[in-house]
């Protein structure tokens, strides 16, 4: 079904051209996408060619990388250097990985001299990659702890885990945050299902964490948004995996729509709620997360109509009335008090300020 | 926009026919069905032609008019009564209207003289639908108060009011259920607002609440069904009105899939939740909604793909990758403790069993 997942590369033949998959078309087409220019980087940001809090990073490095291959030394640097970060931060309000992305390559960058740019820009892409990918690893390390555990409560039985969004692969460099423990305990024999939310209005369950599992042999079910309380409510989830676009201090995470629903369900059922994450979604500069992380505001478009396929190709259909609008914010935020733990790559820590700081001491300040 | 929201009757030139709305078809075609025969009525009421509980009811009890009009007089009578009610009953099981009405039109067919059946038989089609016009009407009045309530303590500001699915005069014969007390105020003045949760898989609120709601001129916005947690976090929702498809005697409600998780986010914001109801929809014969509620399971289908206009027509687009199969529950249960109050055609009552007993003392065994 898919030979390769990778997310975003460099062409190995041509380093004027940054590769990303088009995620927009999955799972109906499989399209790769060049990136020339950091205009068409923010573009693929902004409009969700590319998604998922580390991959979103990523393609912001890449992105000030371009910017170097682009710099023709007419304008000052330092202006050029602010006004490239900020086109590429003023893409997507939510996540903070892009923020950190950027800010780190930045620094590097504004270290290098002048004929250094171009490599240090790549090498701060390719850091924040492989950094990422190890960070993803480490996580489904930690995170494959809890379905042992489980495991052992019921031995030979399926272990039910639901996850909402994309945490997985195609919203990262590698094996993805929130369900990286799924694909080593299916890689190390454990018997896993997982219940893969839809995830309205973008879909992301149903379009890509559904074909990701698919691609690995995962056994899944896709189903609607509605269904994960009715299914806690008749024990049929063991556990709650899902990814986060910004963490606070405190530990409040801020996810895709509708997080929060299946985080109350969790909680009112007594099914453990994780949430995966990687050193850079987390901001230590915040703490209550329903006051302080910007939400973003997306075009009602994406609630009114939605894509599929027919007759083999992806295609827009209206699902409203013409006289009805739609409102769509891309993310919600479960505070802390609702999630069982976060698996970070340094190991598995209660979602507060005293749990993040005992695996995290440069939290402090 | 629509001329006529009736949703059953009964061909005024041709006895013998019975029209609907072909729910399906809507909000981008009105299409009109003629039923002519039992099992018409019952692929309707299986193929959600129609749905929504009271209308449900009604079509059942058309339904077995038509069975009337089919008796030949070859078989046994009571055998056949029991055939035909079989047949309209195994259609959906969550309903209880269904069985209500039903059970209502069997007693007086089956006291009847035989050649009074046919126009027994319509008269307690007539009388089911009469009685629930004037129920809904009854809720509607009960209702407005707890917006006029609202508006008290904010006045000139509007009210915001979230449903699920549609418990609108599309589910009903008129007025609607939970949607009863939002007419209501909006015919008398009251600024209100309605955010209308789209409602996977079938999309009853962004196709069906929707159009309604258009249609009256009544100001609303779809939603994605995940949304509704965070505009509860944020102030956003002064009071949930939902419908039910059944209701135990402890005031636990079966519902469209999905209003489980926004009482839990009501509840866990402060958030009035109320559903309201026709004495239909009241099953007396139980207690414990989660254990006892058999909850329909449709095809997973429903799920893998959606409806939608394109090109002036209603087409199906594949959502899913080919290997990932769907799940389809169409009901969740959510328990009396999450519930503000019963709005019923006597009044408001707490979501209990002295509270449904305060209003209904015929309940009592």
């Amino acid at each position: 079904m898919m030979p390769d997942l990778q997310t975003i590369w460099l062409d190995p033949q041509d380093p004027s051209t940054v590769w990303i998959i088009d995620q927009r078309a999955l799972p109906h087409e499989l399209v790769h996408e060049p990136l020339k220019t950091t205009a068409q980087a923010a573009a693929a940001i902004k409009e969700m060619h590319v998604r998922g809090a580390p991959l979103i990073g990523a393609t912001a490095a890449w992105g000030l990388y371009l910017a170097m291959l682009e710099y023709q030394g007419a304008v000052d640097f330092d202006n050029y250097l602010v006004r490239v970060v900020d086109q590429l931060q003023n893409t997507r309000p939510t996540a903070v990985d892009l923020f950190n992305a950027l800010e780190a390559s930045r620094l590097r960058i504004r270290a290098a001299a002048p004929h250094e740019r171009i490599a240090v820009a790549r090498q701060a892409a390719e850091d924040f990659a492989t950094a990422s990918a190890a960070q993803c690893r480490a996580i489904g390390e930690h995170g494959i702890e809890i379905l042992r555990n489980i495991a052992a409560t019921k031995p030979g039985e399926t272990i039910n885990i639901l996850t909402h969004c994309n945490a997985g692969k195609l919203a990262c460099i590698d094996y993805g945050t929130a369900t990286a423990p799924i694909y080593l305990a299916h890689e190390q024999g454990l018997p896993v299902h997982v219940w893969v939310d839809e995830t309205r209005p973008r879909n992301q369950g149903a379009r890509l964490t559904a074909y990701e599992l698919a691609a690995a042999g995962i056994p899944h079910t896709v189903i609607v948004d509605n269904l994960g309380g009715h299914l806690m409510q008749h024990g049929m989830v063991d556990v709650v995996f899902v990814g986060t676009d910004r963490t606070t201090r405190q530990g409040d995470v801020a996810n895709k729509i509708g997080t929060y629903l299946k985080a109350l369900a969790a909680h009112d059922n007594g099914v453990p709620f994780y949430v995966g994450l990687p050193t850079s979604t987390i901001d230590w500069t915040i703490r209550d997360g329903l006051r302080e992380i910007p939400i973003e505001e997306r075009g009602g478009e994406e609630v009114t109509h939605i894509q599929g396929r027919l007759n083999d190709k992806n295609q827009w259909v209206q699902l409203t009335p013409d006289e009805s609008p739609g409102l769509n914010y891309g993310f919600d935020v479960t505070p802390a008090r609702l999630v069982t733990g976060l698996i970070t790559e340094r190991g598995i820590c209660a979602a507060s300020e005293e749990g993040l700081l005992g695996l995290f001491p440069e939290g402090r300040r």
